[in-house]
């Protein structure tokens, strides 16, 4: 009798652990006052959480079912810094002289030359064609998997010219918050970049809590073959999709097979995946990152080479769009403040 | 203080529930015989389960983490009929027909001549390019949300030529049942197939529990553009992307971007897909169907126009892929039988 007692005061006990988690998680996504702890107080924060509040209350006239809580982010500059270059410009820099060595013909070849000296300048000046050699001698001629990781070994030490942080620092905690806010309420959070997929997926996961198979994003061809009999996939030197601009709604559609009803950039490259989300029927929410702040992070927008933004802050009040104002709208930017 | 004892015995009755509810959640992929009805306690039945419990056996030699357990499906064939033609071809008649008095010169034009007279030879003898000729003047033209209520529509109601079931059910039923295991063991499930990916999509969550972002298939090029100001994607009569045989393993790269460790397919389309799988480091199971059921559904393989079997199946054994014989291995095909 006694061990019987026991046995069902340790199942009561594990059940009360269940309980308690079990509950914990269904209150969570309602403690609304402690959401977004980054952001300031401002109308901006308001008008995010007043449309989450409205797609997830039920029998509510906004209300969305959950499979149809989709999220799309833009990357560079939207969820990371993408000043004084892209990221993946650094990575492609940071190969050019790692496989130098291999590649004498080089120090004498533009752009490869401008960039061993450099000379950002030089890089620039060669171009989209001199921009598109770089990164197809840079991200083609292997595997997938050895593409994979020499990213990740990239990634694992790579620093920001500026700040000296790892590149993987250098995302916005706003920004993080916000990707957990909206997961907690039942969204499904992508990433929608003009940067490449591959050199984006081996670090999602770990940087915002994003898998691989929620990052689209620009791709090169690639080609099945047998090396030793054994099946691989080989990355060609061969644009296959630019995700960006117009090829944002088009990568949606393909990728993803839903309109998202949540979207966010900070560009004229997402113009038009901004646009394609808040004309559809039922409730779409559109807000664009405008980088104010020049003593935190940059201040940039209408005459900037990385990030561009004119257009689409033209328009966005007619729009109805939320401009975040970095200054104003973050109390915090990054981790390391 | 009564009324706080009833209080507090209404939260224990409604935690009760909960936990009920929890513990049933927590134990259902446990209750392995009850799993898979409609298999016969075959070979195959324990091959698969065996390879399930392995996967998924924390602490185990085989164990994969969950978000690794990524499972794909061919879908004509191996999830659904796809004899005396594909269900595709279907939809491509029908709408040949229902467009044709608008297009008067069909008549005496091959290959709309030979499907508006019912002649499937005729088709058939127009080749390859006589079946894009008509994919395009079926699938092109519109907007994308106008292509998935044409296809959804015709869904409703087209039926199989031989059984005059609706298309939607000639799924197999034990393969809806796989889906299904693996999902309660922590699998995501994926359509990978040689089909049109915006013609699966707007039901693939009704009749396999897949919403479309889990489907990856054929594509053909869509452009952003603007009609009346209201931003739209205009399909346009110009394949984009193949995703058969070699092209398999490639679209699951590239749409899921990870390997999966579970694939079922039934033709030589998968070949390369399955070798792909299995040729990873790690725990990779592959299956075929194999058509033999010449009664209850159709026997074919290697000589058939449609899901032509036969490399794989030579293959299979020394590949250690399962082949599922359908007249041995499965006590029910379709859910009206």
């Amino acid at each position: 009798m006694r061990n019987r007692l026991k046995a069902s005061d340790a199942i009561f006990a594990s059940l009360l652990v269940a309980l308690v988690m079990l509950i914990a998680g269904a209150l969570s996504p309602g403690l609304a006052q402690e959401a977004l702890p980054s952001w300031n107080d401002t109308a901006a924060k308001t008008r995010i959480m007043d449309f989450v509040k409205a797609t997830t209350t039920q029998g509510g006239e906004g209300y969305v079912a959950p499979e149809d809580r989709i999220a799309v982010f833009d990357n560079d500059g939207t969820l990371w810094v993408e000043q004084p270059f892209y990221t993946q410009l650094g990575f492609v820099f940071d190969r050019v002289k790692t496989l130098a060595p291999d590649h004498p013909e080089w120090k004498e070849q533009a752009p490869f030359k401008s960039v061993l000296a450099g000379d950002l300048k030089g890089v620039a000046k060669s171009g989209e064609k001199g921009i598109v050699e770089l990164g197809m001698a840079t991200h083609a001629g292997m595997t997938t998997d050895q593409f994979s990781k020499i990213v990740t070994d990239w990634f694992a030490t790579a620093k920001h010219p500026k700040t000296g942080k790892l590149y993987t620092e250098m995302t916005y905690v706003p920004m993080r918050e916000l990707l957990d806010y909206l997961r907690a309420n039942g969204f499904k959070t992508y990433i929608v970049s003009g940067g490449g997929v591959e050199f984006m997926r081996p670090i999602t996961e770990k940087i915002y809590g994003i898998p691989p198979e929620q990052v689209v994003g620009s791709t090169i061809t690639t080609e099945y073959a047998l090396v030793d009999d054994v099946p691989v996939l080989r990355r060609l030197p061969k644009i296959d999709f630019v995700d960006d601009g117009p090829g944002k709604p088009v990568g949606i559609n393909q990728f993803i097979g839903r309109k998202p009803i949540f979207v966010a950039g900070n560009s004229d490259g997402d113009y038009e995946m901004l646009r394609w989300v808040t004309a559809a029927k039922g409730p779409g929410f559109a807000m664009l990152i405008h980088h104010t702040d020049a003593e935190r992070e940059y201040a940039y927008d209408r005459q900037s080479s990385f990030g561009k933004l004119d257009k689409a802050l033209d328009e966005a009040e007619r729009r109805n769009w939320l401009v975040v104002d970095m200054k104003a709208d973050w109390r915090k930017i990054f981790g390391w403040e």
